[in-house]
């Protein structure tokens, strides 16, 4: 790994600041961005990512941090964009790892954090966890000032900020839209953006995720006014499900629920963890106390609303139990309506789709985007990032939360303003991005990339074995077991691979035994009569089923 | 499975007619329909579909023609709607299992059959081709007159069909769009259908694809103007991808060319496969012939247009070669454009972002729905869904082509029209449907089901082994082999479970060897000293990682 940072600056250079993404630049999920000035680094959030269908059988994915290890003295202090497990959910396997700094956020991120991190039997002294209001300045080490500012999004207290450095300025916006009337009234703080845009951006940081979305995304209000209208004209039981994150969405389907005259019965952990961590920082108002739902018993059907886990189909989801009638305490029925106030996230599709045909099986009724305009994106159309782009006005462009296509859609975006950024660079994870007041370009690399999470392991499974993986799901599993003593024979065992067939067992034992007398009689060494068997029987397999599953011969001497 | 025709009709009785969905009905896919009057039975089409992502390693499935086979003597004919695979791709599958009968379709759609007949060693001779118009009264059996007529869909030839039986009229829509403006000028035969409406349709069958999707589906030729616009626009060399079988939608990128000066090479196996077909039968013509990859040299970039496979992101597809750089003869480069006029399929949604993103990353440019209207969907929206109905007024309906949610919007779309169907079935495949004048129900159902083709097999492969498949790719595999004599050790080797571990091996063999020490002072059965390492081993690895990888405990004696 080079290091272009370690020598002491030349006479007369420019100052410069690295901007190094270790994750969430070329992709969407597992956000961290490293800035380093000098012999100081200051480190944005720390995400995960969902796997994608070929990584098979992963929980979760965090970013490989080697370049905070291999510099952990130097990091300086960390900051918390928003409470997203894009943004966040890394830090219980990362903070560990690296020495405790200030680790800065808003209420409901640090209370999000605190959750989370005492799931994993963190305890609060190993960490030191620093509110800060959304509009507060924090120094970090002795070249970052970062001053915090308010952008709307799917969850509250969601940040942007400003990075001073002594090599010029950083913008990030963090995730955003420009929702014109977010539900707790608190828009995006434009009138900072404009003041910095005139007191001079170096670099912008823009969240690319809907940059080919035209126009603007649709406001969260909106949302909550087609939701009571929609619950307003329902008669039996509602089930709503949606992100559990989007606390505001679940403030309003609370609200509707008390002028609807229904009372909202919370089913599935996760939704029960984000309304207690929401209410407890009063981010949360509840007009009567929830039911619990063997509460409900005295209730007619149409006063009752269940807001529900399962917007993606996850399979032990409420939604899903629900959907297919295995829930231990409630049985959908006719009558009934059901909410989906989401999209599928890509990859989901499949599943979202299960669901919503065993519900309409059941014969209950679903409404779901977009017939029914119950949902909107927590990300910014071309409009809103338009607006950014026009009021920072940076020297500098870095489009950021997006794959290639957002990225580079966002930059053409950039292009068609009346003020385009003198440059921009669509970067990766890993990229070593320098910034000076007359530079901006790609100086290197540093390790980037994916750990995998599965059950208890983190980083015990590389590509290798998700190869493996990818392997056996296609065509299954062959394992020929010969033994040698006192005459040589062939047992065969297949996972995967054809149902059971007597005759094909003992072709494909007769190959292979014939292989290892062949091979013995020629004196082979065994590890050559192994690769033999194993070739006879590859060919054979291939020749007769067309099929090329994984083969594991063993040889018992 | 229970045969309610067989018995002689009681006195007095109507005559019923039995509509027997074997595929089609509540998925989309593998489509199949059996018409069963006293002892004759008539077929409508024999598809393929192709797997969803839990069905690993699978090539494509086709359906269980189980009461086909049981009631192979009945079969009178066969009729096909259209070319499509979901329509025609059992066909090689299915007609040599059962007796030669007639099977009508237009000219393209035997043309196509043909076709896929000849790649699988099937003669002529061997099956009973007969070809019609789209007009063509046919008569099957003595009970059953079939007289089709044509519909506008994304391939030509394509048909609807009135049945006339002793218990009633049956139309059924085959798929369709309405599509006013078709490339060819010929329209969906909507008198025929008004005029059939006033004479008394008994039955529906109508495609229920889109009935979720409001207004209307844009037409081709609207299609065909958008991608004259942007290619007009367009200085490098084009590289568009569609469904092969779009024949007319490549007619028209063909004249498209043709007129902005540009010659066209077809690349892709399915993609000259169908432009051969289309040629050879009159339904495709070419102003000047296609160029061969080595024929473009003396042309400048502005002068080519490459139509190529690859529009659901196929790892071996032309497109997908060029995206990740190893086509053998063609390489992207910066000023080319690529279009995708086309969307995904759904489950292809990952499979197409990595091609776009990959092609992004090149620094072509792209363009793809819905920013570019460059595609339009095959089946009809909910305003040509009502058309039909209310034209048709069937006094019966069935949903057809459609997933539960999709038969079910359909259904209730029928009953918002001024002269709803009197009775609504949502069916499912296997589901035997009564059908008289004044009778319309399910009165029982016969075997119906997914039979999966994986290399060259046909049905050896069942739910049990894609089970298989699905728990090693969650969690890998892990083999223990016991060797008893001359003293017990464990042999252990794994794939697609966590990194070459020396250290977690050495304990799995240590506990295995354990169990079967004590197995074997207790002197048990080798079965019993099996199932205790088997038992021993899942213990200790779902503590120590947290994982449950497949297990095959082997012992050598
Ligand atoms: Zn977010
Ligand atoms: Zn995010
Ligand atoms: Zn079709
Ligand atoms: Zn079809």
């Amino acid at each position: 790994m080079s290091n272009p940072s370690k020598a002491p600056r030349p006479e007369g250079a420019a100052p410069h600041l690295e901007v190094i993404p270790l994750g969430g630049m070329g992709e969407i999920g597992k956000n961290i961005t490293a800035y380093r000035f000098e012999d100081e680094i200051m480190v944005v959030d720390a995400g995960l990512a969902f796997p994608e269908s070929h990584q098979m059988g992963i929980d979760l994915i965090i970013p490989r941090i080697d370049y905070l290890q291999q510099n952990a003295g130097l990091i300086k202090g960390w900051i918390l964009t928003h409470g997203h497990e894009d943004h966040i959910g890394g830090l219980p396997y990362i903070l560990p790892r690296l020495p405790r700094v200030p680790v800065y956020g808003a209420g409901l991120t640090l209370g999000l954090v605190r959750e989370k991190l005492s799931e994993f039997g963190i305890k609060d002294g190993e960490v030191d966890l620093r509110e800060v209001d959304l509009s507060d300045k924090v120094k970090i080490g002795t070249h970052f000032q970062v001053e915090f500012f308010r952008m709307t999004h799917s969850i509250p207290d969601n940040a942007g900020y400003l990075l001073t450095t002594p090599a010029g300025v950083v913008m990030h916006t963090g995730d955003f839209k420009l929702d014109e009337e977010p539900s707790d009234g608190k828009t995006s703080d434009l009138a900072r953006i404009e003041q910095a845009g005139k007191d001079g951006i170096t670099l912008l940081l823009s969240d690319s995720t809907n940059a080919e979305r035209q126009g603007r995304t649709v406001s969260e209000a909106e949302v909550a006014r087609n939701l009571e209208t929609l619950i307003a004209g329902l008669k039996g039981r509602v089930f709503l499900t949606t992100f559990a994150s989007n606390v505001h969405r679940v403030q309003n389907v609370i609200n509707i629920a008390h002028r609807q005259r229904r009372r909202v019965v919370m089913e599935g952990r996760s939704m029960i963890k984000y309304a207690q961590v929401a209410q407890t920082l009063g981010y949360m108002e509840l007009p009567e106390p929830f039911l619990a739902s063997d509460e409900v018993g005295g209730l007619q059907d149409q006063q009752v609303l269940y807001v529900c886990t399962g917007s993606q189909g996850q399979p032990m989801s409420v939604l899903s139990r629900l959907a297919f009638g295995n829930h231990a305490k409630i049985a959908l029925r006719r009558g009934d309506s059901v909410i989906l106030s989401s999209n599928p996230i890509p990859g989901n599709e499949e599943a979202v789709n299960l669901v919503i045909n065993r519900l309409y099986e059941i014969g209950v009724d679903v409404y779901y985007p977009p017939n029914y305009r119950v949902h909107a994106s927590g990300h910014g159309s071309q409009e809103e990032l338009a607006t950014i782009l026009n009021l920072a006005r940076p020297k500098y462009f870095l489009p950021w939360h997006g794959e290639p296509r957002h990225q580079i859609n966002h930059a053409r975006l950039a292009q068609t303003l009346p003020r385009p950024p003198k440059r921009t660079l669509i970067a990766r994870n890993g990229d070593v991005v320098r910034v000076s007041q007359d530079d901006f370009k790609v100086t290197g690399t540093v390790p980037a990339g994916a750990v995998y999470v599965d059950g208890l392991g983190v980083g015990d499974i590389g590509d290798d074995v998700l190869l493996d993986r990818v392997n056996m799901s296609q065509e299954g599993i062959l394992i020929m077991t010969a033994v040698l003593h006192p005459t040589p024979h062939v047992e065969i065992v297949s996972r995967g691979f054809v149902r059971a067939n007597r005759e094909l067992d003992a072709q494909i034992r007769k190959v292979a035994l014939d292989a290892i007398e062949q091979g013995l009689r020629e004196k082979k060494r065994l590890e050559d009569v192994r690769d033999d068997m194993y070739g006879a029987v590859r060919r054979f397999v291939r020749k007769v089923t067309g099929r090329n599953p994984v083969l594991i011969p063993l040889i018992v001497d």
